[in-house]
């Protein structure tokens, strides 16, 4: 059949809304990474239900058609991106809370439910959502899900990982399996939820999911901020904090660029040269005292330090962590990369950045998740692709933080972007062992075929 | 060949201390489930190095020996127990404590290192291992994450699984692949780590593992004993505690034919009849706080609340508890079992076990980790077989915990006993593609055939 026809078929389905308008397919040709494939897709198709989702992946299979599956879009590594031939299924309209239990502190929701909105929803319940990726207000919790999200909070709350009990999946075949359990406990069998979990919609389509929630602290969240005159003062605070035993609640380092380019943007008086700033909070019953032992790490290691309990002082620090994504913007087109590597070596990983730089003539303005070791280095590029000498830096920053015991993606994910290293990391065998297990998932190839595997 | 000339093969190994001796051999036909299998293996395969694992692996594969991995051969599902024909490969000899890192606050150890000893030493650095399974003195780091292993503490510090970050696994072929990374984060790929824990020794032998070690707390753990006159309200008062967002470091209910024997092997006075004993403990920096609330929990509940800080007095408590397992192997063979279900439903299913007692005609003395909603009923055998109507009343067991959204296994997994079970859990579909994997790892099937799955 042509396309044409073949859509004809899926257009008669119950529980699925297909749209082929050109603003559909257009925007299902990009995500955030500021990667655009080179054509459309066929179209995008809306589930409303589960059984919609597991009919349309029954005429998928029937008629080889690879199907993108797609929460908010907001992923950076390209990997909700559809085009020529394929059908991007978007979740977003399944965006029902089915339940939210208080005595079993977990929600049952479809996965097309945005992030923030499962958090507002718990929090009529004494309840939060841990995971809790920038991209909150955007990002579904299936998403969420399939990239095994991080966000500032995962040093002490985890990544998402550790907040998902139980999955329903839809198959490439459209047959419905329904993994782990509503118990806080269990292992019956392999852990088929932990391999959903991050698989970037190459396993199967996450329809909906049993997560846990937390219980909101009664305790006042309390906020250090500590500027120091270079990186090597702010990293040995940091490692010194999580060396000495502390989890903070979050702990982010803004560097010299970046912080110079945020003080820009929300119209700051310019800081000194290579001053970076530190942000850290910590919650629970003892959190000024915690908070009191932060600060006096920060000063042995050369920061001035201030801190504060809940409030607009508190939120103005954390504003300026915010406001990186949008300074970044406004410089160009923004490639945001994101290793990781072991807490001990995040002063070694900003030296290696700093070499980079050096070496390649690039400037690499960068945010750190300090408490776990993850950073975000930005490139910031002219006109709308990637030119190959910044992806050969990128090629430089992603071998640095694996020989440091670190990995080229701590939350983001492998999509499109970052497939050609995935080997470099994995080594043949496990790379081999990975590809076959997505072969067992899906014999014909349809699901988000050449995400994450090269071939 | 022969066995004999098999295993001859075995015997030049380096690496590898090939134990044919009765002693070895009678050994390994049980575990601590009550199992044992019909026949001896053809020997015990000591590993003493990782490249010794290899080579056995790749014999093992050219000439289609069943491997049986141990390590502390302390499980309760018969995942150890090795038969006719069979290798079974100990860990125990590969015991070395590899690298213990403050500053990234994990340990580098080899599988077969026992769970206490690593235990103590990182107490040496600050810091400890959580994964606490009541076997800790006999069971090895690489036994507790090829069960996923809970304990008493897992309520809040997570079972085995959220304790590993890397794994180096021998697949069925010899090869040798690491998993995962020594950052705290990472999304690169699928994740194996966590499809390798809880495997049971049937996806690949797990020779080292990275692991992570919390920090040490400075405050006192807080303990509170409360007796109740009836199982209904200490069910009540756990579910009020969990339910209110509390978080007890440990919560152990005793029911009150468990109590009647432990308070008999401890040569205590005989309590009331129908009593029952909820122990508690709370750690952290307002652990007393905590312990307080609980207390005024109980007390509406009915219950009779001690309450102590660290010390003999909080000692004696849990000696209570733990004096649980000798005192029911005094009356005769036990068969442990390990139901969980959502916390609100613990309850619910002591009346189901109590249905269970008056429909079959046999005592089930119960412990549960209350705060995770896991329970360990126990049937006490004569001779070595447990008797069909055993059997008989486990089923409904299982049927229950999962009709309560609950599982059949929360820590001790599926091993040999309960095979049979596992597709009604699973689903077919789900059950199928488990099978599937567990044949792309080992396409001759000779990684613990038998186990786990029926066929
Ligand atoms: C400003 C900004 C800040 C961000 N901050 C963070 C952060 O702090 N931490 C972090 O981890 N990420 C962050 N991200 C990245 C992104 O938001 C996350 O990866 C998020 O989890 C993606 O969710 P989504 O619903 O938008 O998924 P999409 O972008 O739609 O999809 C992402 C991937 O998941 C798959 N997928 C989506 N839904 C399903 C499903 N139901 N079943 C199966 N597969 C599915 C897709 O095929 C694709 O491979 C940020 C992004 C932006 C733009
Ligand atoms: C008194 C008592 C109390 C217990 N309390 C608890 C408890 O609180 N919580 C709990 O979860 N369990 C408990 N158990 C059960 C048991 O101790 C755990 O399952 C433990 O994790 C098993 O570790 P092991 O080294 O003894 O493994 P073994 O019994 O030797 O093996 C168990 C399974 O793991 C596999 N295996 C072992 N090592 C490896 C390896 N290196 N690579 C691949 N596969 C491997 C085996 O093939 C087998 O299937 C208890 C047991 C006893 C006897």
């Amino acid at each position: 059949m042509t396309p044409p026809d073949v859509l004809e078929a899926f257009v008669g389905l119950d529980g699925v809304v297909i749209d082929t308008s050109p603003l559909a397919v257009e925007s299902a040709r990009a995500d955030k990474s500021g990667h655009r494939s080179n054509s459309a897709p066929l179209a995008v198709a809306y589930a409303t239900t589960v059984e919609g989702v597991q009919e349309l992946m029954r005429l998928a299979t029937a008629h080889q058609i690879p199907v993108v599956t797609r929460g908010g879009g907001s992923g950076l590594a390209g990997g909700a991106i559809g085009q020529d031939g394929e059908i991007v299924l978007s979740l977003e309209r399944m965006n029902q809370i089915l339940e939210i239990s208080v005595e079993d502190r977990l929600a049952r929701v479809q996965a097309g439910v945005i992030n923030s909105d499962l958090l507002a929803a718990a929090g009529e319940h004494g309840l939060w959502f841990a995971p809790d990726p920038a991209s909150r207000q955007w990002s579904t919790v299936g998403g969420n899900i399939a990239t095994n999200a991080g966000g500032l909070l995962c040093a002490k709350y985890g990544v998402t990982r550790e907040s998902v009990l139980e999955l329903s999946v839809v198959l490439a075949d459209g047959r419905l399996i329904t993994t782990g359990h509503r118990s806080v406990k269990g292992v019956t069998g392999f852990d088929l939820t932990g391999l959903f979990i991050g698989s970037e919609g190459l396993l199967g389509v996450i329809v909906e999911a049993t997560v846990k929630l937390l219980p909101i602290s009664p305790h006042p969240v309390w906020t250090l901020a500590a500027r120091f005159g270079d990186i090597g003062g702010a990293t040995t605070a940091c490692q010194s904090i999580t060396g000495a035993g502390h989890t903070p609640a979050i702990m982010e380092l803004v560097d010299s660029i970046s912080l110079h380019h945020i003080h820009n943007y929300l119209d700051l008086p310019t800081p000194p040269d290579a001053e970076v700033l530190l942000i850290a909070q910590a919650d629970g019953s003892d959190a000024n005292e915690q908070i009191a032992i932060f600060a006096g790490l920060c000063e042995v290691a050369g920061g001035s330090v201030v801190t504060s309990a809940e409030g607009p002082d508190a939120d103005a620090l954390l504003h300026l962590r915010r406001s990186m994504h949008p300074a970044m913007e406004r410089l160009g087109q923004v490639l945001i990369e994101d290793v990781s590597v072991p807490r001990s070596q995040l002063g070694a990983m900003f030296e290696e950045i700093r070499k980079i730089e050096r070496e390649r003539a690039v400037l690499i303005p960068t945010v750190a998740h300090a408490a776990d070791g993850n950073l975000h280095p930005n490139f910031i590029v002219d006109g709308d692709e990637v030119p190959d000498h910044i992806w050969d830096a990128a090629d430089e920053l992603f071998r640095r933080a694996i020989a440091l015991g670190g990995t080229l993606t701590g939350e983001h994910g492998v999509g499109l972007l970052k497939r050609r290293w995935l080997v470099d990391e994995l080594g043949d065998d496990q790379w081999q062992l990975q590809r076959d297990i997505k072969s067992l998932f899906d014999p014909q190839g349809i699901l988000n075929p050449g995400k994450v595997f090269t071939h």
